[in-house]
């Protein structure tokens, strides 16, 4: 059991959950939570850290096969850490590791994956292409926000500016409730090439925008379609919204100059 | 000028910022940003501090009858101090006062306005209601992305229940981006006896709820309607989904359980 904050495993949580630039460097991110640790792939697992006291509720959850619904999640993970193997961390030092307020006493160290946009366009002739393309999200929570929902809206995956807030910071990976873990995502110094190699293979791509003429929910949307979503202040830049293939708009009532971001997409990936 | 962060005034700022008692004692709230005060209605701002920056920046910029873009909300800014009055605080004393990380240089205390649902509600026959009903929201980003999102689909007014987060709040008040002014909220102790009365009044009450079988998008919504959006974490309580004419649900792909509840909101009172 680690019982010293200064042990460096422990250094190294803290690092991942603080810089990008380590996360970059380890081709890893953490995430925090039990609901998180039992949707992360076991594969990608590298290393688990258990508080003294959720490893005593999960080994008595399991051991007296608890038939509350809430224990349904413990035994979950204690199935989950014969998987993967992990490291006890007494109370204290795991409150120093923690990023959230209330910890739930698990965090993991998950290898990121990286996908190429040639693959992930290399598709059948007859099949659906369904793309979220992001300009310089900035707050961690849309970005998580938006995440969840494109699983949830059947985006195939997300192209993002170089930008855009990292979706391996904490914040983000939480918001997404698990969703990081099944959604690919493309960070991209190359915006313009990455759009025009979407359009080569027969997206049409959509940009929500105020100056979009056609409501978001009158256009007839095909099978291939990205739609560009910007920066929360300042929506997308000029050079960016001119590789669209057309402007929508989401009809807006009252004084409402804009919606937050999140919703915007929502709106939108719903449609497609 | 203040210049002492001791000062009266500036206690009952961090008062209010951070109190709701306080809040509800004194019916009043705080706004920051310049943005935010722009948009108060200048009858119920009480009291406007601004900092020795901001206010020689308005002070240039109306004079010099600026032409820059970014100018028109400080020129704004200007006459409205005309109108409401001010106090200048030192930018020291003026940072301590702020609740943001990066201060824009105005605070002011606005009266809060309270509605009566039976008001709300008294409309001629032939005209439409809206409402969108809340439980136990408790993110105020979420609450403020809710409010912001309901002006924009012409929602009439918000019921939340007793224990949602105070829209007064000033991390929610920011969120809405001054829909907060705008959007009537009234919150109740008797849920169940609000929901009737909105069904006497020939309101359409809908649940947003993973028990539903009918897509959100399938239904066709009368111009009464009002849909009833549940905590973030357990949704509806049993109780109050009870109290709706149906359920409805949104269609999830992948292994996604639920929306983040300001998502799900968004996409029901779009659709309404």
């Amino acid at each position: 059991m680690i019982t010293s904050p200064a042990n460096e495993k422990i250094k190294n949580i803290i690092q991942l959950s603080t810089s990008a630039k380590a996360r970059r460097d380890q081709n890893a991110f953490i995430v925090e939570g039990i609901k998180m640790y039992t949707e992360a792939p076991p594969k990608r697992v590298r290393e688990v850290f258990i508080s003294e006291d959720l490893l005593d509720k999960a080994n008595i959850a399991a051991r007296y096969d608890d038939k509350n619904p809430g224990a349904d999640l413990l035994k979950k993970c204690r199935r989950r850490l014969d998987q993967t193997g992990y490291t006890e961390v007494s109370n204290k030092v795991f409150r120093k590791m923690a990023e959230t307020v209330t910890p739930q006493g698990i965090i993991c160290v998950v290898e990121r994956k990286t996908y190429d946009i040639n693959d992930l366009t290399r598709v059948g002739d007859d099949m659906s292409l369904k793309v979220l393309i992001l300009e310089e999200i900035q707050d961690p929570g849309n970005l998580g926000t938006m995440i969840r929902t494109a699983e949830a809206a059947g985006i195939d995956f997300v192209l993002a500016s170089e930008g855009t807030v990292d979706v391996y910071n904490p914040k983000v990976t939480r918001a997404t409730m698990g969703s990081v873990f099944r959604v690919p995502i493309v960070y991209t110094k190359q915006l313009k090439d990455d759009v025009e190699l979407l359009k080569k293979v027969g997206v049409r791509v959509y940009a929500a925008h105020l100056k979009g003429r056609t409501a978001y929910d009158k256009v007839k949307y095909g099978n291939r379609t990205a739609i560009m979503i910007g920066n929360e202040g300042s929506g997308l830049s000029e050079h960016t919204a001119a590789l669209a293939d057309e402007f929508i708009r989401i009809p807006m009532k009252g004084l409402v100059e804009s919606l937050n971001a999140s919703v915007a997409a929502a709106l939108c990936m719903f449609k497609i």
